[in-house]
């Protein structure tokens, strides 16, 4: 489970070099905007870590010499908008589809029980080849795992049961606005 | 700013091995009560680390081989409880008073914007000379740092200003309790 984990980030920090910003980076700017201009409170969580040795090799530094990655119980992202809890987690694919493998089944029943518990939750996934940006609903994306026996998740289905974020300039990626009409609307609010 | 956060976690490992439990386990093993209960879903954060060496001894791992601990810019918990976004840091004492370094500018700046923005934050202080653990409102501690140009907030302010939880098998600390009193009891609910 490790392995998929960092070969992600891995490619993430590649990728930023070759072609752009990462997903990672666009959200990481578009929740400092949220954050900046006081719209929402949400921050990517830390990559878990276990850390097994650690010098010390002067009194004001520590450093990890030896470390490694785990698989995430929980999603990437949580934070608050207008008094709701939100959590997401955020996946770029250079498929055209996109694989299961990518969303470790904690991370689904995380989804699952923030909605449980009257939270907001979703999947932001990007198809860097189509250079297009979706917010799948958790409701959706538990439709899908339910009715199909699919091993990933086709395009088709992002056009027909998720949402399209347009690429601005700032925010870069502005997933609140889906939010904002899916939840706070009075005419489509829940 | 990286020293006390790594003295601290140092603390609590060698204190997990002398006195029993540290806080921070007893704090994962609530969390763990809560979810497993179905109460509410509310996780420690990981350490935010900046890895700069990363060896790959075998196509399945990645090894961390040089790695920094960076200064948290929210606080260690978060989550969700009966709809509501749920945000705290929880730190402890030997000392009789609470030393204020124990709380970087950033994570008080992020539990005031938590209140703003319709969360609940709180931070979680035990005084392990005393075996009590506090719960202090953010709204009590800024009241504290207003007020006071000390550089530590004294242990009769605790008593005075913050609500004491009781130690109890299973959950141990349950910090919840307090959170409905406050919150959710139509007595007292905001």
């Amino acid at each position: 489970m490790k392995y998929p984990t960092r070969i992600n980030r891995t490619d993430k920090n590649i990728s930023y070099s070759n072609r752009g910003m990462t997903l990672e980076n666009e959200l990481n700017e578009t929740n400092s905007f949220y954050l900046i201009n006081n719209i929402a409170v949400i921050h990517k969580k830390p990559t878990p870590i276990t850390i097994t040795k650690v010098d010390y090799p002067s009194r004001i530094e520590a450093v990890i010499k030896e470390g490694y990655f785990k698989t995430p119980s929980t999603t990437d992202y949580n934070g608050i908008y207008k008094g709701k809890y939100i959590d997401f987690e955020a996946k770029e694919t250079k498929s055209n589809i996109f694989p299961l493998s990518n969303i470790h089944s904690h991370q689904i029943e995380h989804l699952k029980k923030i909605i449980e518990h009257g939270g907001i939750s979703f999947l932001i996934v990007r198809f860097t080849s189509k250079n297009k940006t979706f917010l799948l609903e958790t409701k959706n994306f538990i439709k899908f795992l339910n009715e199909e026996k699919r091993k990933s998740i086709p395009y088709d289905f992002f056009l027909e049961n998720a949402y399209q974020i347009k690429d601005k300039y700032n925010p870069r990626i502005d997933y609140l606005e889906i939010i904002d009409n899916l939840y706070f609307k009075k005419s489509k609010g829940e």
